[in-house]
């Protein structure tokens, strides 16, 4: 039986569509054994108040389920990831790395919001006809999480293996062992803790370049001619918060940008106001257009929105109210050198949700990569999770 | 015989005008003894290769010179400061601290590029009639110690007794200290470095902010219309470099903003994409605000160039070369807690310095308050400079 018939036997409280089955392995990264949209029935309550009216879930299955059911993995994508993991995180497949597809049946599916397949700004109301843009809703880690147990219910698993995420990913993967406390063996969170006041404020700033870029239009622009310059101010802020300062000087230090430009040239430019550009800021520039070429500015700022106001606690009495719900066995890493989620901050929430009686492992990984880390050092990574 | 007519006597290489002599202390800060520009003969060769024709230098002076004329001290300003050193750092002053009116002459010049009197961008270029604009040259640090040294000679000062700064500030000291070792007694550099790579990513990002607001108009915006958006943007992304995130956790955390905003409101403005601001956001957004009250945008682009090109060895052979000339007792203070320049960075700094055989004396600020800690813990620092 194949897994797109599985699937379809499976379906309950949704509808799985426009799967494609496939047996190819791209050149770089993985190609998913199936890769459909799931488009739940009726609407799905958000914690806002309001309601997403039949939301797309996209999803991608890397592996194949067993008879048991009980080898899936769900892997839970940051702010601007899809559902093809095993195109962002390869190295997680790799032989003797955390998953291997003989043996686990791995789900990544796109957070709604996002655009990437799943209901997005970008989407059209079922409701109404029109394209969402900035009416979208507040669609919560909570809520994502909500509509991501349907999904998985419809394919028949009662418990995950294992949920993994690095950043929002682990935000999705405690939402998860939190609301789902029989549904989650072992969850893996990577760099996350509730954003703190920095990364509040570099989210906050990132908004104001998207909103101030005249291209924006109060987020009813095409889709042909989005915020462009904003997207990427908004993409290169970010970028800051993602790599360590000291990685940022060994790999481009004070040095003049790489293209021959010259910060101190007698007459560049007049040797004016704006100049020849560093090192440093040709590489953000060049991150800054490749990001808008992938990515939707309305997307960016829901999910901005989403990540802001994630607080597993806030809707609990306490902190030990919300933690003690979580049967699951948690690790949870904190990276050294990351900007975002200090690894204070993460050590510390590690802290408080043992002291709920959870079972939490605490590790710290090594590394000058800043946040992006657990992407970036999968040698490092995966030795401690080993 | 009055400090303004001391002044006049002296003037050589150029000429002191519209100096207005003062008894009068303020009730904020200390009023100063005299304010006045001072206004260079003929042109200012520059490191770019260009002039600027007739630069004024709009200073302040705290204090009297003594007859020996041998008690004089310079302040320098950082990015947004003025001459007026007793309104923005009236702790100096204060009864044992560093600096004192009854022994010391204090003088403080407002940087040449800046929009607080000295030549800048907004000025008339007397060659053209026209407003500099975005035509204004790069005009460095060590030029703008070149002009200062031609003050302070007017002035009748041979040696100044004590040169200090913070930050920009810290980088004017120590030129002064290279160019004209015979005439600096002491110096005082807190958190300052060459900027690093994640600085010069900070600058440039903050040009992106001016230079993408529509109101930017290539640099020649009317005064009265200047790029306000933009301008604020950019200062609140340098803000998060000012601050430490622990204090910004200490101060803001979570918090929704004081203003009743609140980013989980059920419909807060209909619970999409934008929402409510938490406190940080509400900080950072009023003081974005203050800023484009009191600061022109190519003046911060015409600073932020000359911060990012400061390299006090870039026109020697080598650091021995450029810091060997250093006759001066140096004092510089690394900042624990500080984004901008690293403490590291400010420690190598000074071992750098030191190895070429300047008298050195290192120091470690311990404080949360981040690179904004000179001016915001005076306690501390001035008990590390007793």
């Amino acid at each position: 039986m194949s897994l797109m018939m599985e699937i379809e036997e499976q379906k309950n409280a949704g509808t799985h569509i426009s799967g494609v089955e496939s047996q190819r392995h791209a050149a770089v990264g993985l190609t998913p054994t199936y890769e459909g949209d799931f488009v739940l029935d009726g609407h799905l309550p958000l914690e806002c108040g309001r309601t997403l009216a039949q939301p797309t879930l996209h999803y991608a299955v890397y592996g194949r389920l067993n008879t048991a059911r009980d080898n899936a993995v769900l892997v839970c994508h940051a702010l601007s990831g899809s559902a093809q993991v095993g195109s962002w995180w390869p190295e997680l497949f790799a032989d003797g790395a955390l998953l291997s597809l003989e043996r686990d049946c791995v789900i990544c599916i796109n957070l709604i919001g996002s655009c990437y397949g799943s209901t997005g700004p970008s989407s059209v109301d079922p409701e109404t006809g029109n394209v969402y843009g900035p009416d979208f809703p507040l669609v919560s880690v909570r809520d994502n999480v909500n509509a991501q147990a349907q999904l998985i219910t419809s394919l028949g698993i009662k418990k995950l293996r294992l949920v993994l995420g690095g950043s929002i990913g682990g935000m999705q993967a405690l939402e998860w062992s939190i609301a789902f406390p029989g549904r989650v063996e072992r969850a893996i969170l990577i760099g996350v803790a509730p954003v703190p006041a920095t990364g509040l404020a570099l989210n906050h700033l990132q908004r104001h370049a998207i909103q101030q870029d005249p291209a924006w239009l109060g987020g009813r622009y095409s889709s042909l001619a989005q915020p462009e310059q904003g997207l990427a101010l908004a993409r290169q802020i970010a970028m800051l918060s993602y790599k360590s300062p000291k990685l940022f000087d060994e790999r481009f230090g004070r040095k003049p940008n790489r293209n021959g430009e010259d910060p101190w040239a007698l007459e560049f430019d007049g040797g004016g106001l704006t100049g020849g550009r560093f090192d440093i800021a040709g590489y953000l520039d060049e991150q800054g257009q490749r990001f808008i070429n992938r990515f939707d500015a309305n997307a960016y700022l829901a999910i901005l929105r989403l990540m802001d106001t994630w607080d597993p606690v806030r809707v609990y009495r306490s902190a030990n109210e919300a933690f003690s719900r979580i049967e699951a066995k948690l690790t949870i890493i904190g990276i050294a050198s990351d900007q975002l989620f200090p690894v204070e901050n993460v050590r510390s929430f590690a802290n408080t949700i043992e002291e709920s009686g959870a079972d939490v492992e605490y590790k710290e990984m090594a590394s000058e990569h800043g946040h992006d880390a657990f992407l970036a050092e999968q040698a490092v990574l995966l030795k401690l999770l080993a």
